[in-house]
């Protein structure tokens, strides 16, 4: 019994075969799927294990048929190291049996699906006719959230700023060759300016301030997306109080996002209720809306299943030996101790040749 | 970057080189020192999700420098179906980088620090003199189990009693070769009388008496394995009542061992306490003492350090292609996306080649 396993060379392979665009456009569709039958699902906030490093998560999610985790960590000062802030790799298992079926790379992976439902978000919440992007944060994840809202808006036109000038270049490098018109702006407020839809995306690990309140002008709509551990914020508090805020999963945004700047009682609203017509979306078109996105669990269960059907039975998986499987189920003593059983076989066979040797040489 | 994997075929020639005896026998010991440097952990009941089949749960533990999850399952009814009531593997990461660091299968090291966890429970709690020992349930743990006392007491007397014929003469034709003096019993009554330690192992999933209360005789000392999630319990409560009861790490016992049919106020003592000298241990050689055992996340962080240090370098291990890096930490999407510019150039490299061809054609 081998376990499907998706490498991060078979993941390259995939994009390489199916491109960035189409898996983004196809996995934000499954994500709006999965948020419309949101009841369906057995969710917990996940489980966070703190250092003063950064964190370690486990997010642990499941329906009637599928259960799935990601392992994911969290820590600023990797990129010094030169080791990425964000790694993470996932498991699907089978929950009549509770035997995992795939396992997969997720640094990737969850580079895509954070894109895909800010997609998701974007399309439900933003003013239609958004012409131009803005960028607050050029690390790891830019590229695949503008490649996402490209293709969900139309729009190549894109403002960018990082403090750090080479992840903006990098950001350029990238993405103009795909088509996109790109300017480097100087400051977050001038990369929001006129900007119908604004990314934040930063790494840093404290409460701050990344786009000023008064760069957050009437109709737009936020990714906030860096806003995603206990103590980690990108936003004004105060820009939060003039926008609607939307959240995916509230028990867990409480804890991880921005609104943890907040008071319980300070109202938001869960994206799958709009979704399902259960809740309002933007009110109007001066509206200020806010995803304050921390990254859930059905999300990457959806990346993994929408993975693991794309590749099943390609040459794109290994199959990992991760699952004893003995004959009888209950005799796990006989197989761990095969290897033991064989070394004595051979000893007796030995013994037996050696005998044998000698009748013959006598 | 690679990460060290230890599959199934690894632990088994790996327990054909070392022993299984010494193996439990080392464990034990490094279990011990892990339960007495117990407020170093960071530590949480475990994160499960039960279904109508069984219960699929996430146990992460870390100290200062390591981190560690095991992914285990429970389907009592897995076996009717030819698949095994528990499976499980395990990570390590570095909570420095937050990056995984050992991966291995866990279904056979489960049986083995469960065997180990036994070990260390019985050696401080049971009477010294135990020279008869009774299993009640011998399922796929149970060998195991034998082996690890037996290497710690000495005693190759062993009387056994399964609902189950077949898994009784599994037993023996385990242990048997390796100098057990087994006795199958067709009561569990009857296997407990005399034993000075008794394990009960069994695999159904609900509130069960396997071992009735007048068959505890004064002085044992109960391995109680099987009682280890909401709804599955083993013995009696009565027999709770008449002993002194030790657990791993109490809140989580609270939910799932045999003291889930108590009141929250019955008294239980953690074995670590008994070890630390903080508390007692047992009081009087007629006491009954029962180490109600449901398995601790501790227990695995020390069987996968074990194993990745005994294994580490040797060719029992592979590396798997597990995360992303690229060579710029900010550049996932340049990595993500080698695979689609490795075919943009070679299709730019075969137009060339076909111009250059045309040319020396003419």
């Amino acid at each position: 019994m081998r376990v499907p396993f998706l490498d991060v060379a078979g993941v390259i392979d995939w994009i390489g075969q199916v491109g960035t665009d189409r898996i983004i456009a196809e996995l934000a569709d499954k994500i709006e799927s999965a948020f419309l039958r949101w009841d369906t699902f057995s969710k917990s906030a996940r489980v966070a294990e703190h250092s003063r490093f950064g964190v370690i998560e486990l997010m642990p999610v499941s329906d009637e048929r599928t259960y799935g985790f990601k392992f994911v960590n969290g820590h600023p000062a990797n990129p010094k190291k030169n080791l990425q802030t964000v790694t993470a790799f996932g498991v699907l298992a089978d929950v009549a049996t509770g035997y995992p079926t795939f396992v997969a790379e997720m640094t990737i992976l969850t580079a895509l699906r954070t894109a895909a439902t800010s997609v998701v978000a974007a399309r439900t919440l933003a003013n239609t006719e958004a012409t131009s992007l803005a960028f607050i944060g050029a690390g790891a994840q830019a590229e695949f959230q503008a490649i996402g809202l490209r293709t969900a808006f139309g729009s190549s036109r894109v403002r960018v700023f990082d403090v750090d000038q080479k992840a903006s270049a990098k950001f350029c490098r990238n993405l103009e060759p795909l088509g996109f018109e790109i300017e480097v702006a100087s400051t977050a407020s001038e990369a929001a300016a006129g900007a119908q839809i604004v990314t934040t995306c930063t790494a840093d690990k404290r409460r701050a301030v990344v786009l000023p309140d008064d760069a957050v002008a009437p109709g737009m709509h936020l990714n906030a997306l860096g806003g995603d551990c206990p103590g980690k914020t990108e936003l004004d508090p105060t820009t939060l109080d003039r926008a609607a805020v939307f959240v995916e999963f509230e028990p867990q945004t409480r804890l991880e996002g921005e609104i943890q700047t907040k008071p319980a009682e300070f109202a938001v609203t869960e994206l799958w209720r709009v979704l399902t017509k259960n809740a309002p979306g933007r009110s109007a078109p001066s509206q200020i809306t806010v995803f304050d996105s921390v990254g859930f669990a059905i999300e990457d269960l959806v990346a993994l299943q929408f993975t693991q059907e794309h590749t099943a039975g390609s040459d794109l998986t290994s199959g990992l030996d991760l699952i004893a499987s003995p004959t009888d189920p209950k005799d796990l003593f006989a197989l761990a101790n095969r290897s033991q059983s064989r070394s004595d076989v051979s000893s007796v066979l030995t013994a037996n040749l050696k005998e044998s040797l000698g009748h013959l040489l006598q």
